[in-house]
């Protein structure tokens, strides 16, 4: 493709002309397409398929050849390895992958993503993302409306675990602003309180903040996984008295493991009394406030300082859609967060630099995240998202009325969500008393039959013990694909797995 | 769509069959794909088409339609929608982008990632994702080789600024693991190093995570905007003196504004010396380890603890692909961050659970932002990739000696690197005096060329201010689209757009 004549040369390199064959790239993304199109996306709601092609770490590495070498392979070699890709890849749009908090297909939001991967932006500056940042703040001002507050600022994150860290930074900011400048180390120790049945990420972020996992004092939740209000009273007393500096409680709605919502009411009472920021953890709720059934599930939300939202679990908006959102609209996040680099948010721009919203980042680069939930929401509407909700939770419904009617299937609890939680006891452990011995097989049976059904390929299920419960089985209900039928062959597959158990 | 016979209803609900037309949808991403083919993809290497098509934010809210409302919008409607979106954004793979510090296609990336968004995956288990978990391991095995390391470890973040806090918080942990459950609260004020001419996440992490941005030292650079290690040898000195805890020093190899590389091998010195953290940010530079040619610019990151290297930006593997890697293999990235989520990293799996790296992130969803990397290596070969640093390093030469032959046009500095930094004298300027004045007038000239390349469309190329020099202009030559007629038209483009100023 180079033009020979006048070539220039700089140091042995032709530089005239592109080097790269665009004709013969367009091609490659062409019949690339044409694979994804029919093996993942006309597949995706095919039940006939296996939702993954189970093959263990040493033997796929065998199968897939993984090594990069000097010199490229031909398309011809290339097309044959996407299809490998996607061939050993879990199915996470499959009707039957119910294993994580997301899942299923939206050709939206999915046509969303392939422009954005399309056109390659950073969302900093209104100069290199105009669309994608006034998009950013149209979603925004929407999700602020079904919170409740009146007005509000926010940011799009590389997941819900990163909103929490915002939103534990943001509250130590409010708390004391010298620590941007200062940092922690001549204060007294700062204390957060969020339940026992909170995200991991809350951890993970005392840690990383530098607050450390011992100052996030754990409040004790009822039978049914929500926080108990009275706890928390007793426990912030408990830090002001040891002389720490209590600032923050993060409540969670929509809980991982148990789908519990914290009652967010009274918790903000406590929080209003002794002037703590009030965080609540939604990405996994949060979207039932989409829902006016079912938006009740966090009553109270709109007195929150900050919250967590992931669009990109219940509402299928795409890894990932997740945004922090902020009740305080003087600036707080910008003034928390901004570095002011010069070299990328001038001010002597000619338009106006309130659209450079880039440095309420801990990110530089930004993926442009609102936009699919945005194409999503402007394809099926508010009352499109909200038959989702609905849809999911009528189904999860459905699902704990199937389980209580058979045998050898007990619930954990009666979910107020998406989260069905169950053992299955297989026929041999029905007629054992109940005591140690019986909790000690029953821990053994989920991994059995979870092995068998990835060997089989025919759905997938997430099991976990949890907090002194031997292992049980977590149905997560999201996807439209899904429908009464999945549930009865969910049931059924376990059955049929674990009969000689 | 719904099955109508024995339908069952729950909450007001029919949960038969699935609540989406598959085949409606999968007609919708054909016709979107037929677009973003045509107007993105096959646009991508014609310098006819603009840049940009400019509007002000208040104009373009009136053009795009942003309200989201009860019910979605038609099909047709969506399409015109997404021809907007594609027309109104920056297309920042023409040829003509010069703004950012990534630019231009690379067809396989491009692949690898309408994959990704397909299959939609979260990279933490490998019973979710065994093929990108697989890739990632590969991934970063080989970009270790290239460091120069034996052995390490390493993860994919979402950016460069996170791979800097990870590492800034990898060094603190090894400094004192104890800060992990205690905090930063009853310890000594913790220091860090970095140049002034470092990226500003050096100091959005500080503040982040709890050390303060005053207790980031900022070392002196020389003329070429590289760490002094006699400075930085001082600062230490200060520091201990202070009573102080220095744990960390990070160099820059690639700095944003000047393209600068701090001299690893003399800082590695002192960080011997003094037992501090060695984190390299090569977020701009590392790609230059690909090349035989131009690695020796990152003479002695062997010795570094930690490298951030992102392959999004020279190598074109697509927004975001971020690597940090670390030295130590014996656990200390999952030491440091693992939270050990007993609903997600069960250790009663049937497979080998160390494939279960999800644990070594500060993020729970993550995507595999390897896999583009991967797929694109395998196309090009590491030659291939080779090609790309030796010719956008080759065009920048290229730019430089034109540069020297034009009137109105002056070098700021000899770029070591891509960064080619220069002002435009206007006409109106050449015959005046050296002085206050002078350079008053100047720092107005780029922000007036800016606007006018913008509202033309012809291209983009950022300005800024730095550390005492008034607006200059930085070309920023990356994409292999991009060919030394591009080169000239870039100066020609300056002098037409500002003839009259």
């Amino acid at each position: 493709m180079l033009q020979k004549r006048n070539a220039v040369l700089v140091d042995g390199v032709v530089l005239n002309g592109p080097i790269m064959d665009a004709k013969a790239g367009e091609k490659f993304v062409e019949e690339a397409c044409k694979i994804i199109m029919e093996e993942v996306i006309q597949k995706a709601d095919d039940v006939t398929e296996k939702v993954c092609e189970w093959r263990d770490p040493e033997t796929l590495k065998q199968i897939l050849d993984l090594e990069m070498r000097d010199t490229g392979e031909s398309h011809q070699k290339l097309l044959q390895l996407c299809r490998d890709v996607i061939q050993y890849s879990v199915k996470t749009s499959h009707p039957r992958f119910f294993n994580q908090l997301y899942a299923g297909i939206d050709y939206y939001s999915l046509v969303a993503r392939f422009i954005t991967e399309a056109l390659n932006p950073s969302v900093y500056t209104y100069e290199v993302s105009p669309v994608f940042l006034l998009v950013e703040e149209s979603v925004i001002k929407k999700m602020i409306e079904f919170i409740g507050w009146e007005e509000g600022d926010g940011i799009f994150n590389p997941g819900g675990s990163v909103s929490n860290m915002y939103a534990m930074n943001l509250a130590r900011y409010r708390f004391c602003p010298e620590i941007k400048e200062k940092g922690l180390s001549a204060l007294p120790r700062l204390v957060l309180f969020t339940s026992e049945e909170c995200h991991y990420s809350m951890k993970k972020a005392a840690s990383f903040l530098g607050i450390g996992t011992e100052n996030v004092y754990f409040i004790k939740t009822d039978e049914r996984g929500k926080m108990i209000p009275e706890e928390l009273e007793k426990q912030v007393q408990r830090a002001r008295k040891e002389g720490s500096a209590p600032f923050l409680v993060c409540a969670t709605a929509g809980t991982t493991v148990l789908g519990a919502f914290d009652p967010l009411d009274k918790i903000a009472d406590i929080c209003e009394k002794h002037g703590l920021w009030l965080h609540v953890d939604a990405s996994w709720g949060g979207s039932a406030l989409i829902s006016r059934k079912h938006c009740r599930l966090l009553h109270g939300i709109h007195r929150a300082d900050s919250v967590a939202w992931n669009p990109h679990k219940m509402l299928l908006a795409g890894i990932q859609c997740c945004a922090l959102l902020v009740k305080d609209n003087s600036g707080l996040l910008k003034n928390c967060y901004s570095a002011k680099a010069a070299y990328l948010f001038q001010q002597d721009k000619f338009y106006d630099v309130s659209y450079d919203t880039g440095d309420k980042s801990i990110q530089c680069s930004r993926r442009p995240d609102a936009f699919k939930f945005w194409l999503m929401w402007k394809a099926l509407g508010t009352t499109g998202l909200e038959e989702r909700v609905n849809r999911a939770l009528a189904l999860a419904r459905y699902l704990v009325e199937e389980i209580k009617k058979r045998d050898g299937f007990q619930l954990l609890l009666e979910p107020e969500y998406a989260n069905v939680c169950f053992w299955y006891i297989p026929p041999s452990l029905r007629k054992m008393e109940d005591g140690p011995e019986f909790w000690q097989k029953l821990h053994q049976v989920a991994p059995i039959i979870k092995e068998r059904m990835m060997k089989k390929g025919s759905m997938m299920l997430g099991y976990q013990p949890h907090r002194g419960k031997v292992n049980f089985f977590r149905q997560v209900v999201i996807s439209p694909q899904v429908s009464r039928e999945d549930m009865d062959f969910l049931l059924d597959e376990i059955e049929l797995l674990a009969k000689d158990l």
